[in-house]
């Protein structure tokens, strides 16, 4: 199974703009590119801060044979969110969830933060593509990109504009 | 008097890898760059940790009718470094010292970081372009670009690589 990380940040590395959550900065076209992209994955993880700041939008765009797994140290408190197959909640650590999913059929697997579940699978070594929007902007504060130190080594594999001040960069983690 | 920030980050948004003061984790193309770049600056600005990181790479490549100064609290520690009209160490506000630079007849200004100088500049509004060297790395921790919250937009001017897996891309600060 793929992994690709998927991600809106500002020039200076911050996916959210200061303490505002989710990623309202990203422009138009970043959010329409993001929604085309998530087409060709068949799952996708993120994170519970994630899923509750976007709950609403993706409870609404859930779609047969994609599945959506919320990471959470208690997904009992989720049971009512649950829709078998396409809206899951699990506290499985990121190996195991890779290989369940894998036996589910699942091929390709989109992340999508924050910035702890970023970390935790770029740590396992998991990630294989990093697709980083960039939008032309300075926070100097906000959530970071990654939640703790790495070192992790990219070669670029395409830049390309969404919009004349936003480039779309995509990397391939080396392992 | 145009003044443009010159940096080189990982791509999540860090000017050293980890607690590694400098930039040595930049690649020999943006050296390259950086070096051939400053050619065309009449003058340059630093903070005072930049400079003692990398004092004697800078003490050899002093040239005439270029000026570097130093920003301190302290110049007075520098006296014995001061090379009048090529090294020089000041306390001066970023406004202020942009206005002696412009009577002395500078023209362009390169802002050379660190991340307390850039948001010292950035802040007062003095920045018109950044040229930042996006290196295909990720760091979860270092120095970070700005030293403090910010809320700068940019234009997008060009995007080029300096190597395969390396960027360059040049902004500007809108105002």
């Amino acid at each position: 199974m793929r992994l690709t990380l998927i991600a809106a940040q500002s020039l200076d590395g911050f996916i959210t703009r200061h303490d505002t959550p989710g990623s309202n900065f990203a422009s138009a076209e970043d959010r329409r590119f993001f929604r085309e992209a998530l087409r060709s994955f068949d799952c996708c993880v993120m994170g519970a801060v994630t899923y509750r700041t976007a709950r609403d939008t993706i409870r609404a765009s859930l779609m047969p044979d994609r599945l959506r797994v919320v990471i959470t140290r208690s997904p009992e408190k989720y049971a009512s969110d649950v829709i078998s197959g396409k809206l899951e909640f699990a506290c499985t650590p990121p190996a195991q969830l890779v290989a369940d999913l894998r036996q589910r059929g699942c091929q390709y697997c989109a992340i999508l933060g924050g910035s702890q579940i970023h970390s935790l699978f770029l740590e396992a070594g998991l990630i294989d593509e990093l697709w980083l929007t960039i939008e032309p902007q300075l926070f100097g504060e906000g959530t970071p990109l990654l939640a703790r130190r790495a070192a992790a080594k990219l070669t670029l594999l395409s830049s390309q504009n969404l919009a004349p001040n936003t480039l779309l960069l995509k990397y391939r983690v080396e392992k």
